[in-house]
Parts: C-alpha cells; structure tokens; sequence
C-alpha cells in the first residue's frame, strides 16, 4: 500500500487523501472512546462492521434521495467518500430517552417523549462537545440558517427512514447522531449527511427484551460489545461472509 | 351482534356507526376488486390480514408523528377509526416504476424513477378515478392548499418510513396509496391518514427475487394471492397466532 496522505485522525477513524481530488478515504478503527476521551478502548472488529453498516445505511439513504458523502466501500476498512467541509455541528436526533438527556432532566431512561427531540452539539474536544442552540450556531456562523434548515430536514427524513428499516429487523432506534458537510460542485453548494452512522453512533435497543445492541454497551461496561455490533450487521443481511473470523482485519493502517 | 347503521359500504370494506360519538368502525372483507371494478374477486383471509396489517402500519406511524385515524383493533375483521371527512383524492407514490405509471409513460416496470413521485387521483367510480392535478384540486375545492400540503408532507414521511420498514424486513415499497381526512377535535381541524395501508393499497417486491407480494397477484392472476399476503405479515411479524388456519373468521357481518 502506499503512502497515503493523513489529513485527519479521529478516536474511531484516519482520513486520508483519496485516488482523485475531491475525494477522501474513511478508515475504520477498532478504536473505541466514550466520555469525551475519559475510557478509552478497542472494539475487535469494530472497524470492519462500521465500515459495512456505516456503507449499507448511506446507500439506502442516497437511494430515498438523502444525499450523503458516500462513494463507494474499498475494502474492509475503508470507504471512498466525497471530500466537504464539515460543518462543526453534531445533530443529536432523540425518539426516546436516554443517555445525556436522561440525565440533563432527571428522565428514566426508555421512557417516550412526546415527540422527536433534535438537539445541536458544537464539535469541540476542548470544550467537550456542549450542547447549542440554532442561534448560537448562526451567531456564530458554524451554518447558515439555510444549512441549518437542511441539516433539519434531513435529519428528519433520516430519523423517519432509520426507524422504519431497524423497526422491520426488530430493533428500536432510540437516538442517533449524524454530522453534515458542504460539497461543492459545479459551483454550487449543497449540504450532505456525512462521517458514519453506526452502532458507535446510534443507540439501538431489541424491540422485545430492550437489549441495548450499541456502543453503550462499552460505555457502560455491558460486556458483549463486539457481538452486539455483529448482530446489527447480522440483522441488516450484511454480516461479512466469513463471518466473525473474518472481522479482524489490518486493526492498524501498514 | 347489535344491528349497527351502516354509513358506507365499498368494494373492500364496510364502515358502520361506531360505538361513540366520532367513531366509525371499519370492517374488513375478502372482496377483492380491480380495473375500476371490472375484476371481481374473493381472496380468503385477506380481511382478516390487512385488519392486522394495517393497524401495524398506522400505530408505527403514529408513534413517529404521522396523525392516522386508527384508534384500535376490535377484532379479526373490525377496526375502531375516527370518523373524519374523507378528502376525495387519492395521494400515489412512486418509488419505482409499475403499474399505470409503466403503462402511461412507456417504462420498464421495475425502472428506477430519478426521485420519488406523487400523483393524485380523483375518487369516482363512475370517472375511474382520474389523475388530477394539484391545480383542479384546489379550483374545483376538493382540497385546500394547505391541506395539499399537509397530504403531500405527511405522505413523503410515510414514504420514508415504510421504504425503510419494508426493506428491513426484505421488501421494496414501489408504490403505495394512502387517503386522507379531515379530523375536527376541540374546534380545529386536521389532516389525518385514513382508510387503509396493506398489500390491497401497496405494491410489495421481494428484494431478491421481485417477487410480488400483493394485489398485482390477483389483478394479474399470477396465483398465490392469499399466501402473499400471509408472508407480508409474517414478515412484519404480526401473523396471527392460528397461522393460515385462523385466516377464515366471518367473511360477512352477522
């Protein structure tokens, strides 16, 4: 393999130059954090899955015309996707409580809310990722109310889509995050759902027995995580053919 | 049973006074009709499946916003509705090409479409029930402009959650129909899902095989009409308990 160019390194994934310009590759570690970097630990196989679920969810989103940074997927590892300018929001989508919220307002955890919660966090290890509201974000430029108003309806469109397809393979889609980029091109401007969506990113229950099937299970010391993201792949048909033996992969780039 | 008033009886269903003010009771049949009423047909058990089916769809889509009529399940054939003020249009999306939209352009069946399409239709049985355009909707007063939006809004989320809720159980939504009412509620009104969503108002691909599962097979006479709508149940995990053998009940009101 070449050497490639890093032009990021996240907790969970590098990205590198990509073979044309414009294009970026999206590297999937096992690497796992929680708590703003606090724990910090590895998911065997981790990467391999994500890489797939991440893939298989965004092209059926760019089927029902929710257009994404997804081009295609390389190899285990790794996803070819469009190179944009990520826009420093984190879109936090909540059908039901739990985590931050749960405790922000004294919840319990699984309870309904009376409807959708979307709620807007600014990208910032420093300052451990707070919580903003629409006017922070246009006051102090990260989006543009018009990007903020496509970021909001994709989200929404992605909310719906999502819990239908994890409703029909019997889980319940109880929140996600997504991150949105500009792609420019032809010399205009669009916004585009970005970076992955996972079991690192959503929280994802058992319709019958609430079995949590997500990266809580590392953040709270569940036990069993590396399983729980092989059954969400299990469950969407797109488990790798070798199966679990076939997960490992290069962990780290050669 | 008590004699109940019957307020509508159509080629599918029955709707009778409800037990209180506001409510109808719907009642499903076997009856199968196609062509505008040129086919006629009976498909056993159908009532009975798309009572089951389309309380699944309209309670899921109610738990993520989308406003139905349904209230619940009385029994085998019947369902308790609101009573609203059906809007006499008739809202199609199209995710894929099939049907009038194949015949009516030329295309392939099974084409993809270069995004999702809506069309309406005008309820008339002695009209056939002809495409009509947003423009003689609101002129000739069948809908108001702002219930046109609500109708094309509500029928694109209901799009999206059922593309992703049939794919996560193996099944292509290619197109669907769905009708809409005005529900009055504390002196306001507002547009609501009626009728029904089952494999009657749905066109169903296996997303292997392209299979068909639903009403084309009776329209189509391709056979196995009552065993496609077992499986789109079975696949949604609501079959009823009996299996097959409970699919009967009263095929008429006693």
């Amino acid at each position: 393999m070449s050497r490639r160019r890093r032009i990021y390194e996240g907790k969970a994934k590098i990205l590198y130059e990509g073979p044309e310009p414009g294009t970026l590759v999206q590297y999937f570690k096992d690497d796992a954090s929680a708590f703003n970097n606090q724990k910090k630990g590895t998911i065997t196989g981790k990467g391999v899955l994500n890489n797939r679920i991440s893939e298989y969810l965004m092209v059926k989103l760019g089927e029902i015309g929710v257009p994404t940074h997804f081009v295609r997927r390389l190899n285990m590892r790794e996803q070819l996707v469009r190179e944009v300018e990520i826009i420093p929001i984190e879109v936090v989508i909540r059908n039901v409580v739990a985590g931050s919220l749960s405790q922000r307002f004294g919840m319990a955890e699984g309870a309904a809310l009376p409807r959708s919660i979307v709620e807007y966090y600014y990208k910032s290890d420093e300052l451990g990722d707070p919580m903003v509201s629409e006017e922070h974000i246009t006051a102090f430029g990260w989006a543009s109310p018009q990007d903020l108003d496509d970021m909001l309806s994709l989200s929404l469109r992605t909310n719906d889509f999502l819990t239908g397809l994890f409703l029909g393979v019997g889980l319940r889609l109880v929140d996600f995050k997504v991150e949105f980029g500009r792609l420019y091109e032809n010399e205009e401007m669009r916004i585009v759902l970005a970076d992955e969506i996972s079991p690192d990113s959503c929280r994802l229950w058992d319709v019958k027995t609430n079995e949590k099937l997500d990266k809580d299970r590392f953040r709270r010391d569940l036990g069993g995580v590396a399983e729980a993201y092989q059954e969400v792949a299990r469950r969407l048909g797109i488990l790798p053919e070798g199966g679990p033996r076939d997960l490992k992969g290069p962990s780290t780039m050669q």
